[in-house]
């Protein structure tokens, strides 16, 4: 065939690809296109609301302890070579350590399997869980890559109603009503994103029960634990483990101020081997296979990053989302046609029960604010009944940049 | 319902995931099941054969370029955020200031996606070409993963020959027969995993040749580009992007010596724009809204390590290469029941004909050897008429071992 003649390629792009990553799924599309579409005439500073990203901020910086143990880790050049799929040893036991100071039993090591970030954990336990009919329940709102992953994996999405009213605690009805023979698994996120909330014990020990009734597997999203500055401490899911097989996604992408790093895990609590006799732990190890393992130095940090950080980091961390959850609050409570029912004691966001505020909004801040009220109306799961999420990370920004008489430095 | 009364679960493992993964198809999977069966009581040195995985050797270190890099970005403490999804610019300039100092036109760093690894751009161009029907064409003998992905997105498989009577050059009239109206792609791998083979320029233009008339775009895995030591210098096949389209997928991890880094990228050489207008570059991006990212610091050291790295550094490497694979070649002569007609000028590879020589070359060796023999002829890619893949890096160590009359450290 010449050059130039009219040619018939064969390859096209995947429309399914498309639906699913569909920017009303996924927060990274929507900041991407918000950026895309910044006025770059604006001279008024661009404030990052859209991601539980605290290290983008001048008060949210990581500890020196984890920046020297990937240092030590690089100099070593132990650990330049591929990684098992499952994650180095001294790796999944320093993890399983760490989760066990807070569990009535021990996990051990083959009960930790490393992933890059929460992200992938959660995407690794959806396609586990993918078979023709399934459907699975998710929290609204929830966070939007549960969706995008389930769309992508073809299982049919329920949404159970988080309740304002009772503290954003699960509508516990709704999830019995909702579920039949082809739900596999109940998602929680807790601490809560985009709530702020904490379930008590006496919740997650009443959705251990129904989950168990029902025949369900739960799905513990634990990213935010122990980002907690309220009344409630957070209890993690796995307490429950012997009620209900629990598998825990975290990371440590919050907690350490590092989500660039992308180390994070995916840890079943199974006391009884359920997940192991119904081939669920097989799957994941055959998943694995096929992701992406985070850099093998990084996992080789991870064993003096977990035991090494010393608490006064976690808790100026903690005075500081505590700080800004006030501000947040009470700047809110000042503005007119918005609410905010719910003080947050946990994670980076708030919700906010919003009206045909956003010029009033603009008016007070005098930033360019280009996220939230324009756009995520338009991710369904947060988009729920005039609720809109707010990061609350803005705020400790906002009296920062008030502090400091200093303008933020935009990426 | 009480605790302990027998209790029906609802979710199941993923059958297909299992298949998919199943150990003739992944090298990861061949390796850990290797190592569980190792016989523990045997006190002989065990030697890793079976990944292209030269830093666990002692000879193959990286530079402190690289480490370097890794260092500064860390220590910046501007790399601790999440990352755009298809990477930061700074990295992805320097990716395409990398590839261009071999093109005859200019890549943009539009046209650099980065991946954690050259195995996750497998991944997405894979996913990318899935549909209803399609088939791509792969090459015999090739990289299993390959075989791996393709099973998992259900596309079929259409193998053609490497023909080792012309230095593994493509058969071309073969991969004429095979291709139909729903095949989409063709994969090659040059410089050639595992036969160690370099295609010449020509060799090149023809495929590019065959697939415009195919309608067919070409995937060129060059993750082994520049570690060649023979005559045949490597040409990028992005050198005939104005003929068919290209996606290269490369990394730094053989070059660099640095696998457990997990970072590479994909690239379209597309001066024509034709995967923008068949939607490929759309789904790319999509794809890449659900795949991990590299850590962001790792990203940031990129522009550092492509710069800066010295070119004796490189130059070393193939010396040392080159070495291994004249010591494998000898060795291999001297050996009953071993041939190698085609000796390797690339990689870290060896093809060797073969037929009931285990026993011998065990007691030539005095070690054991774990894989390749045993058990890659269960990687139907690579049980190729009797040929067999051997990884070279065993005969730097084994000569490495006799100079320096050490054993090898056991991972
Ligand atoms: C609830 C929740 N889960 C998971 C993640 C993913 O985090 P990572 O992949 O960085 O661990 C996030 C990030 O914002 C989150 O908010
Ligand atoms: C031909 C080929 N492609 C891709 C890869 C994947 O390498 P990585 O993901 O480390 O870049 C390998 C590794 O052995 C390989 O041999």
């Amino acid at each position: 065939m010449e050059k130039g003649s009219i040619q018939r390629w064969r390859f096209q792009g995947n429309k399914e690809l498309a639906s699913a990553s569909s920017i009303s799924t996924t927060i990274q599309g929507v900041l991407s296109s918000l950026k895309q579409n910044l006025n770059q005439n604006d001279t008024r500073p661009a404030i990052p609301l859209g991601k539980g990203d605290p290290s983008a901020f001048p008060s949210f910086q990581t500890t020196s302890v984890a920046e020297d143990a990937i240092v030590d880790a690089v100099r070593s050049s132990m650990y330049n070579s591929y990684a098992p799929t499952v994650g180095i040893l001294p790796a999944r036991r320093a993890i399983a350590d760490y989760l066990n100071r807070d569990l009535p039993y021990k996990l051990t090591p083959d009960d930790v399997y490393l992933t890059p970030g929460c992200t992938q954990a959660i995407k690794i336990i959806l396609t586990v869980l993918t078979r023709p009919g399934a459907n699975i329940l998710l929290p609204r709102p929830g966070f939007p890559f549960f969706e995008a992953c389930t769309a992508r994996n073809h299982v049919e999405i329920r949404h159970f109603d988080l309740l304002p009213e009772k503290g954003w605690e699960v509508d516990l009805d709704a999830v019995e009503a909702l579920a039949d023979e082809n739900t596999v698994a109940v998602v929680l996120i807790n601490p809560g994103n985009p709530c702020g909330n904490v379930f008590t014990y006496q919740h997650l020990h009443k959705i251990a029960e129904t989950a168990r009734k029902l025949g369900i597997m739960v799905i513990a999203d634990e990213e935010y634990q122990h980002l907690t500055f309220g009344s409630n401490p957070s209890v993690p899911m796995g307490v429950f483990g012997s009620i209900v097989p629990v598998v825990t996604l975290g990371s440590i992408s919050k907690r350490w101020m590092v989500p660039g790093w992308r180390i994070g895990w995916l840890v079943t609590s199974d006391p009884d081997g359920i997940l192991q006799k119904s081939g669920i732990v097989d799957s994941i190890k055959d998943c694995l296979n096929f992701s992406s393992d985070p850099a093998t130095f990084i996992q080789g940090a991870i064993p003096q990053i977990l035991e090494k950080t010393k608490e006064d980091f976690f808790s100026k961390t903690n005075s500081l989302l505590r700080e800004a959850a006030n501000i947040c609050y009470d700047t809110i409570k000042e503005i007119p046609c918005l609410a905010c029912p719910y003080k947050p004691e946990a994670a980076m966001f708030v919700m906010v029960r919003a009206s045909s505020f956003l010029s009033s909004l603009l008016e007070k801040m005098n930033v360019y604010i280009y996220d939230i009220f324009t756009n995520f109306c338009s991710r369904s799961s947060w988009n729920y009944r005039c609720w809109k999420a707010l990061t609350m990370t803005w705020n400790s920004l906002l009296s920062w940049l008030k502090r400091n008489q200093l303008l933020y430095y935009q990426e």
